[in-house]
């Protein structure tokens, strides 16, 4: 029973900090870095990588629209040939900072509305696995049974399924909105009792009370506020608790 | 008697068109590729790599300041840190582009008011040369006898001496300012023939009409012009003509 | 029969000239000027406002998307409150230039994907309203019959018909979408001809040969290319011997 | 004996939250506004203004050099024609908001390396000085002594002069360096009491213990930070228990 613990990571800006990513390394065991397009700049990446590699925490590329004002929330209709280039541009960036510090990108997830606009579209999905296979990226987080799995695929990219561990999930396996009421699981508690289910049992509780099944290679947990970190600390723990091995991507697959 | 004319290219912004790239590459033999920071975009770049791999023209990293606004022209107090966290972001980026095309940066060459700046000033020619050491590149366009030439010779690059066809040097071998009268070579034809002079005989006239020496490995031509594509082309046939080879760094060394 | 003239303008950006502003305002009576965030700068925009006036142009205010790389024409899903003051922040750095020189902004008309979010969506066209009603800018352009037009009349605002002279229609009123073959009239001649049967008769020929309601205060023309400036030329020769009287919204009211 | 508390707000930045405005607005008197240039974004301005007004402060424009990355804080090689536009641009945009909620910008103060540069540099301070002329903007603040003061003076403007209630000054009035150990006052206890002696006295004790002359009519705090909300508030009780009153521009002058 293995599975990664992902966070995004890398999103301060200047003068501006978010989240606190060296303690976050402490529980989670692979990085999503922001490229400088939603969110990061460049000493922040060099910053992050440098930390990652001092907490042996798995590196990956976390491009996103080129939307600092919206943190690359906001869906913008760009083309699959920007995508691509999009891609290609701050996940180059990014492995300077790797090749600088002897290491390397272990895996492509794409941020915030071009995640969800890649899992969902086929066209967009094509560039973003191209894009990763354009630099020998071996690995892509993905939703289960989206576009973007399927494209990772065809390009013959290991998939990494990722499930989330504070997030309420509906009958047929999709997220709750955010803006439906009980979107989000609050308590820790609640989060790492969702963790440990699909890290041992490939299921969870859907928001109708009926179990579904729901098969992770990592479980994403977020970082951006104190109260985060504290949930990533108990997520881990329960994990390790109930006999799952957390560990980042290669060690999973 | 070798040497290389290298050119500005992928400047080109969004809906922005600027400079002739493809006309360009015909008489160029390598191009400084801007990394969207001061102009370029990745859709930009992926077209000028495509372009220069067609042209088998030479591909440098031409990383500047992040001021579009002011096209890297202006300096500002960016420390060395900086610089060299910029210079791995825009140089890793235009390596992914490179990488996509089964080919790999040449050399590299800040762009404007960073080029100045490192040209004299210490700490940032260290900067920018260990920034192309991390990225294993392996040449370094500098002007003689600057901070830049020194710091890359100290991390162990090659470095390519470049001189200006239509700039007017001043007796101490620096150039003349633009804004005095007569700094800039305003006729395809006086540039040229300095440019045969630089390449034959390693010296240029300066400004007040005194023979000096300027021994360089590359000629830099405009290319953002109509009359600047005339201009290199009408440089590269004087050159040729007075039997110098025109060819890229590696040819030149 | 009166009729405005619009095209838009100020759309440089730093070392990029886009169109040509100076002979386009022979031609038009009221001049669109990008305000920053999809095009322009703030010298472009003083200098615009300069010639605007200089021209006896009536001057607009442009607002788009903060998209420069994207040129404002790719929807970004920003809320109504980001429109609000993403609008307010841009007329009222545009009313500073018209402030220092002594004039006002004459109208209103959003730029790109966010007009047609405007056109269509309620909520957008709400905002875009709100804010030209908080900067006390009287009059709006808008599509015929649109959501935009609406809550213009809601504020209490004057709404100002569009229509295209280069544009085909289709049989219920709507553009057709330039990915159709014939979408865009190529001659300066059949859009000057569409441009006097709007202006003389309030009807257009639509794309399957039917006559259809086209009435419209004032007409966009193109100005980012040497034919487009022709073409706006063509058309008000074409209009003015028709009988049209060309002038700002103001004039046409 | 009267004196305006001055802080910067307004510096968040879409997701990226900084300063603890509206609890710095208990203590001071007028708030320096960021204009969306190195700080700020449309959002922001309109909450910080509505605040402002809410809490009773002055609104004071705050525009900076185009350098989010370095938060205005970095020296730009920018023309005096690029000062002047920049300013229009940006306090043009904030006096959208004053507008849109009936109210005015009180005065002007230039941010970071453009307020340093402003003081020092001739041609800058007069192009600040005619941008705020030009927005009918009557209050500059600006140090003692400087270019700034004398250009807004030949402008008819009336200056503010400002002092720093936590930094140390040298003997010849400048403030000593923040590289210098002990350039800053560290206990709010010591920057409170040198916050009196300035609004008593117009005296401050400098690095080297002599006392020297420092006549101001506003005291910058800062408020980025916890610590720094409670030195804002302290410093607001020692001065009124002193019998000093603490009050808006308009009313010191």
């Amino acid at each position: 029973m293995n599975i990664d613990m992902n966070g995004d990571g890398g999103e301060s800006f200047g003068a501006y900090e978010l989240g606190n990513d060296q303690e976050l390394m402490d529980s989670i065991t692979s990085i999503n870095i922001a490229c400088g397009f939603h969110a990061g700049d460049p000493n922040v990446m060099k910053r992050t990588v440098e930390q990652a590699i001092a907490s042996q925490t798995a590196i990956g590329a976390h491009p996103g629209f080129q939307d600092l004002a919206g943190f690359g929330r906001r869906m913008m209709a760009v083309s699959p040939e920007d995508i691509y280039a999009y891609i290609l541009y701050q996940t180059g960036a990014l492995q300077a900072f790797c090749r600088a510090n002897g290491t390397a990108i272990s895996h492509l997830k794409p941020h915030g509305a071009l995640y969800h606009h890649a899992a969902a579209d086929e066209a967009a999905a094509e560039a973003v696995a191209r894009a990763a296979n354009a630099m020998s990226i071996q690995t892509m987080f993905a939703p289960p049974e989206s576009q973007l799995e399927q494209a990772a695929d065809a390009y013959g990219l290991t998939v990494v399924r990722e499930a989330f561990a504070d997030r309420r999930y509906e009958p047929d396996g999709t997220l709750m909105p955010r803006t439906k009421q009980g979107a989000v699981l609050e308590s820790a508690e609640e989060a790492a009792a969702q963790a440990v289910s699909i890290a041992l049992n490939g299921e969870v509780t859907a928001s109708d009370g009926s179990i579904i099944r729901l098969e992770a290679g990592t479980i994403c947990v977020h970082g951006d506020s104190r109260h985060a970190v504290e949930s990533a600390a108990a997520i881990r723990q329960r994990l390790e608790k109930a006999g799952v091995i957390v560990a980042a991507p290669e060690a999973v697959l």
